[in-house]
């Protein structure tokens, strides 16, 4: 037996996490940890030297040994490699397994990168600052988003849209696995964020509320309640 | 058997994937492309719908079917569980194996997207413009910059750094592996455009000249030589 203890930030990739263990039906242990001045807090450089969330601290009890496991991405491939034995998450179908393994990849490779960025961008073009100066800054903003990121959103939204379309209402295989609880999280946050219209993907508009009725996520909502601030 | 394409853009991460292929001694194709006003051409979309670089596509030949496979980490994970046989490049440890795979994840979850906002803003910055008005931009991404990615992109080589100084030299059990194929292209990039200075961080610098003095790689560069406008 192994004991996990998941060190939680709050507002962070993080709850991904803790939804994947809640619907594996897993035990393990929170940690939780505050942002200060919305940036990791120092202390979470003693569990791993990047300093940044989620990180997933796995016990092995009869060992002793400790692992320290990182990278959202990464968190997720090994967590169905150990403990998702009847492929629930991960998919039988190898085919489809496959697929679940690309999108924990993509998930934040390439679909995290231009929302960051965009995200960057909204964050200063609010910052306060006298006319002209932040009218100038926002032109600015404008035009890098618009060479390069804002496209590249649409992009990878639209590519999106269409494979959840062909899958029956999700990605891989008509099922829901842990390429939708990856993907969850930079979705929501692009139309919450302003950065897509939910209104035009109504695919992933259907996705989003379907894949947030599952119980599994009830139930890592209620449990990461108490450490959200 | 199965017959390897590589759909490879010029001055892109596709090279890794070149670099990979070689050093496991595997049979590919090349399909070059060139980029069109800096960016990917519209035929890559024929190939997959997010028309990015790399692209491997791998035909059965038994089957005669076709898989396509993307995201760069995704590719060497693809390609060490099917062609490493010999765990040369994935390494035969189960604990160090499990580092390479960690590592096929940081790359481009981590790693790839503070530089990549580097690289924008000092692109956005070199822009032709009107004293004041460029010299007014360029305070502007550098606010951006200083709030967010250029801190992470120290905050990143640090810690790589000292991973390299720990593990004799590489990144994963003191042998060249995958992980050194994939995170050469960041750091290679991070010193040549002035990111991080490569006095600073001597056990990186080190390591790029030990890795890029492997045979694969003189076979890899002359392979893209030919591709690469």
């Amino acid at each position: 037996m192994s004991k996990i203890t998941l060190h939680y930030l709050d507002k962070s990739r993080a709850f991904r996490v803790l939804w994947l263990l809640e619907h594996l039906g897993l035990e393990y242990n929170v940690v939780p940890y505050v942002r200060e001045n919305n940036r990791a807090p120092e202390e979470l450089k003693k569990i791993h030297p990047l300093g940044r969330s989620p990180i997933l601290e796995i016990k092995d009890e009869q060992t002793g040994k400790t692992k320290i496991v990182t990278e959202s991405g990464y968190i997720f491939q090994y967590i169905l490699e150990n403990y998702d034995q009847e492929k629930i998450l991960s998919l039988k179908d190898p085919e489809q397994a496959e697929q679940v393994q690309y999108y924990l990849h993509y998930a934040e490779g390439s679909l995290q990168p231009p929302l960051l960025m965009e995200y960057v961008y909204s964050l200063a073009a609010q910052s306060p600052g006298p006319f002209p100066l932040s009218y100038l800054v926002r032109g600015v903003l404008d035009k890098i988003s618009g060479a390069y990121s804002r496209g590249e959103v649409k992009n990878q939204i639209d590519y999106l849209e269409t494979e959840v379309s062909k899958n029956e209402g999700y990605f891989v295989g008509g099922q829901f696995s842990a390429a939708d609880i990856l993907l969850s999280f930079p979705l929501q946050m692009a139309f919450l964020r302003g950065f897509a219209q939910a209104k035009d993907y109504p695919h992933i508009k259907k996705w989003l509320e379907s894949i947030t009725s599952e119980k599994s996520y009830s139930a890592a909502k209620d449990s990461a309640a108490q450490y959200e601030s």
